[in-house]
């Protein structure tokens, strides 16, 4: 596509993963921060990382400047920074499609989920911006190989949200990357199931040395 | 493997379809029902159904009876049913391993989630059992592909627990089945993900026409 994207706390594995798969497909790329600063940093390092691709176009700030900048957001902050965040970026993100990718986790002897009141991170999203569609994406996908160019990205992304067309639009996105198949995982409220799918994954690559992701059986 | 292995619950479809399954492989079943009438009928029918597999050892009777013959137990109860029928047949499942493929859900617009006091159906089986070795798995299977054994059961069973061997021993057994593929998903703690995730799973069914399980990427 030839969208404006912005990674809201694009500057971890996982935004940086993403900036770099969906930039090299067209889309134009802003890597938000907390900290300006911070956001230009890591969109120029990405810049000349990816320089043998001379259509790229990645620009870094703060998140909320980045978020006025974009028509479709990606929320990848840890999730102890989900709500604050987005509560100062509510503005921007008006009228906007906004995919929360984030997992609400910690590890404590292994991975484990944190309970959200408003059952999942991605609800949370919604309760929030409630002039923003919010829809669920990308939770289950390795960070360690988006960030790898090399490397195919196998496995299916699980979209859930109420909102049919941009649902379809997502999935679209979705499926610019590598070898990813989108799947309809349902309405907004099966998104805690899908974030907590993560982590199971993060055990399993703890216990199998992976990068692991999943994929649906007898789906087409 | 040659074991002597009880379903409780086992007269609906994943119930049979394990027992078919695990039938030719060489264990002996015992389909256990409330009713012991119940369950001698379906193992009659599946002996019949079965009648190529010379070999095969199926009979039926009710749950406590069935569990007090057998040496590993699945309970396939639905989950309105899960604690009273453990409660019940608390005393014939000592010392043993007892699998639970439960999944805590009901249909209101659609597939949901219920949520378990204990965490999830196999931390309500294991408080409540606290004489066995309670391991979680076969949750993601579809039913009807395995009562379908002009099938492959292609997938990946999520095994979790807290006692090694117990879980070697399940993903061994699982691992009879089809082109199943045993993955170590955790400790008790992590089963309420591995419950959920047929939440998800019965949605994708629906919308795809599918009879859908998983598969994790990037393991061996």
């Amino acid at each position: 596509m030839n969208k404006k994207i912005a990674l809201i706390g694009g500057t971890g594995p996982e935004g940086k993963g993403l900036a770099k798969r969906l930039a090299i497909t067209g889309n134009q790329i802003f890597i938000g921060s907390r900290k300006q600063e911070r956001g230009k940093e890591i969109a120029e390092e990405l810049t000349n990382e990816l320089n043998e691709y001379p259509q790229i176009c990645i620009k870094g700030g703060d998140n909320r400047e980045m978020a006025e900048l974009s028509e479709i957001i990606i929320i990848v902050v840890p999730y102890s920074a989900h709500k604050n965040t987005l509560m100062q970026i509510e503005n921007e993100l008006e009228g906007k499609i906004v995919i929360d990718a984030v997992v609400p986790m910690e590890f404590q002897k292994g991975p484990r989920s944190i309970e959200v009141e408003a059952g999942s991170a991605t609800e949370e999203a919604a309760q929030i911006l409630e002039n923003s569609t919010v829809i669920g994406a990308f939770h289950n996908l390795s960070a360690e190989i988006l960030m790898d160019l090399k490397k195919d990205v196998i496995g299916d992304v699980l979209i859930t949200g109420n909102n049919k067309e941009a649902k379809q639009e997502v999935s679209s996105l979705a499926e610019e990357i590598g070898s990813i198949r989108a799947v309809d995982a349902g309405p907004l409220r099966n998104s805690k199931h899908v974030e907590n799918l993560t982590v199971l994954l993060i055990g399993i690559n703890g216990r199998y040395k992976a990068h692991s992701s999943i994929i649906i059986t007898d789906i087409n």
